[in-house]
């Protein structure tokens, strides 16, 4: 085999620009002009409105429903919950002047919404049987980013953020974890083909204004962690704040307790590096907005003709489908392009495979090439992507699991955090650890059980702690 | 019959507390705390939700894509049309403060998107070959609003932007065109059931930046004009201070020719006020997020599980369906909530009606109740729904056209327009007449040929001029 020069820098030589190549060539995203704002081009932004579809409709299933809020909050209201504002106030962009004039109190752009939703939650709550109260919404958020990086830290990007009210603590630390496990973990692992640990923040990691965070944390092909997602219990701080009261079954005026948990766009540089590989994207087939290309090799019309009418075949069967017909550009380089996107299954149709009727099939995983007759192909690939979605998820979960170490101080878990996920008994690492670790740039991304389940309160003894570099 | 008190101020009362009592009675939407804002509660985002998912659909058949552009736009891009920034200069939200710094260049909140989408297209766009491109996208924009009014007017309003490059004026033209009549049009009639006049727009309302505007204008229950949606051919002006320009066949470097086009949750009002009546809202069943609501009468166990088994056959039916077993409320309380918030069908099971093995139905646009057989609930549900969608549209097409006046004079023209649509030939009226018409508040809503059709140039003879009033 002759060495053929690749389209994007190989992961093993510098992890970061092969991120970059693989942004600029599968036509994903680019900077905006606004320092830290991204522009989302059309394959980036299928591939986050096929995240959207399918997150949204756990999320219905879940029982919440959708909702909008403005983008603009008056200054004042973050500053009702002091934790809240502290974490956010170096964060936000001011609008200071609106409609040709300088404004009277200044508005920021929403970095979240529990401010503003709350104050509306206040006035919509007040019985018990308007509880629980369970609010989603789909939005852009602002939080002005000094090291941007495209998808995963932006100054803006795109987001679903939960709120929800509760009548009792229980009733909130239970929908926070079904929102963890239901919605975003079976998304992650069952979509996206992620492997994702779960776990509660450390005090240091939490969320600003939340009494305990839960998250979601996979490895990307580096072996840094990302943060794909969080779950947080809010307890009664903002229904302090906001006044957020109703009347119990026997008269009470009591507060609610509240829930506020998000997944955003960042999770499209997640999918890119926990599957990529140096041919660039691999797309598991739950998600991909293009699932099989057919691609005429030559311009013969009828090999084109071919392809449009398997394309069709395909569409009938539930298969997202496109033709790649564009025969002025070569073979070679459109082939390239396809794996570069990561489109799980090419299905190549020339005059040769014509006149045997046959198409030749080729998996984004695999190596090989398969000839398959034309009427076989819808069956062979119905199977062969449901076996791509599941190996995409296996390999992914075997590599990740081969480089998470157990180790029991400070000085291991330094080192094996360095090329993997360092896994320590918190009792042995403790705050003091944690701080220490902080200096090599190393964190706890979650705290866990033994067996990898979520903890019922943080108190628990026993709790691992993962440690590792992360975005 | 006993006059009951209505829930909303009666239309012919006060139109605009009526619109103000259907908001809040039917938990559409309320202001936001920054003036002119608005909060879109989840019955209102589930309207828009349809809407979008209809509209989107539409879009993606004409062959765009959706992208993602910044919110926030550099002062300076909004300088470079000179028709562009003075429109919209005095509307603009301006952020000066960006994590905890005065910025440099202040930035401007995107009030539509030309300038921002333009600069990429030129660097996206190089030959021939990359044209037309097509892209679309869906946003929030802002726009300081002084007499705001929620959803017709806010601040900040949702909405889809589409952005293309041509060829040639002829393609951007019929692209235009084709937006409007196969996507917006389509939409409003076969799923809003409101039916629209499509013309182009005078010179003194044209878009900032466009050499053509071509609209879509219905008539509210009060008789005046709501503008739904806009298709703009730019012309050259954008590419040539974008420079976006392509190698043509011949090698010849050329600058694209452009359109843009919108609607926005602008429409939820429209939907509101051209087919509400004194009881509430009226939804079309084709968009309808509630189809039907299956009412249990009273609380009996049986009563309830009939309720939920013929949910569930209408759902498998493909009816968008809910059940209201809520029966701590009354009965009539719960029916009346249906009713405001335009439910197309209630299906109502009580003790007795489930001893004859029947429910009665009522559709929210009739009087009767029907008494139907258990059995043959989904057939005549499926059926009704049917006749619904049509009998709305009719009922809002006859109406319409019923107050719509021929004219041929300005004096005559004025009368007209204070109680529906002047129809007048523009030959006759003029830009004199139209700026004679602007003092009391009537404008000319768009030029259409005398059979109703799109022109093909702003320069046909013989066109007519729709005057109304207008939100």
């Amino acid at each position: 085999m002759v060495a053929q020069k690749s389209v994007v820098t190989p992961q093993s030589e510098d992890f970061p620009r092969w991120y970059q190549d693989v942004l600029n060539k599968a036509e994903l995203a680019e900077n905006g002009p606004v320092r830290g704002t991204m522009v989302i081009r059309p394959y980036g932004y299928a591939l986050w409105e096929r995240m959207q579809a399918e997150v949204d409709q756990r999320i219905k299933a879940a029982g919440a429903d959708n909702a909008y809020f403005p983008l603009f909050i008056p200054e004042s209201y973050l500053h009702k919950e002091s934790d809240h504002v502290e974490g956010f106030s170096p964060e936000l962009a001011v609008v200071t002047m609106g409609g040709g004039r300088e404004l009277a109190e200044p508005v920021v752009v929403r970095p979240t919404s529990e401010t503003i939703i709350n104050a509306y939650l206040s006035k919509w709550i007040q019985s018990h049987r308007d509880l629980p109260m369970l609010i989603n919404q789909w939005a852009n958020v602002v939080r002005w980013e000094m090291r941007p990086r495209i998808f995963l830290r932006t100054t803006e990007f795109l987001w679903q953020e939960g709120h929800t009210a509760h009548a009792s603590q229980q009733s909130a630390r239970t929908y926070a974890a079904k929102i963890l496990h239901e919605v975003y973990r079976d998304f992650m692992e069952q979509v996206l083909a992620i492997p994702v640990l779960v776990g509660y923040k450390t005090a240091a990691e939490r969320f600003p204004g939340a009494i305990n965070s839960m998250c979601l944390e996979a490895m990307m092909r580096d072996t840094k962690a990302l943060q794909m997602g969080t779950s947080h219990e809010l307890g009664q701080s903002f229904a302090t704040m906001f006044d957020i009261t109703y009347l119990d079954a026997e008269g009470n005026q009591e507060h609610v307790w509240q829930t506020s948990w998000g997944v955003s766009s960042r999770m499209v540089g997640g999918l890119i590096m926990a599957h990529g590989d140096d041919r660039g994207m691999v797309v598991p087939p739950r998600l991909a907005p293009t699932q099989a290309v057919v691609v005429a090799v030559r311009s013969d019309a009828n090999v084109v003709e071919a392809c449009h009418s398997l394309a069709t075949e395909l569409h009938a069967k539930g298969v997202r489908v496109k033709v790649d017909d564009a025969t002025d550009t070569g073979f070679g380089r459109r082939a390239t392009n396809w794996e570069l996107k990561g489109v799980p299954m090419r299905v190549e149709i020339g005059p040769r495979d014509l006149e045997q009727q046959q198409a030749t099939v080729v998996s984004r995983i695999g190596t090989e090439k398969q000839a398959v007759g034309l009427g076989d192909v819808p069956a062979v690939l119905v199977r062969e992507l449901d076996r791509a979605q599941q190996a995409i998820l296996a390999t992914a979960t075997a590599w990740r699991d081969s480089k998470i170490v157990d180790v029991n101080n400070l000085s291991t878990a330094r080192e094996a955090a360095q090329v993997g996920f360092a896994r320590i008994p918190w009792q042995v690492l403790g705050t003091e650890g944690e701080a220490a670790l902080a200096k090599d740039a190393i964190s706890v991304r979650c705290l866990q059980r033994a067996d990898g389940s979520l903890p019922q309160a943080m108190e628990e003894p026993d709790l691992m702690a993962i440690c590792a570099r992360s975005y």
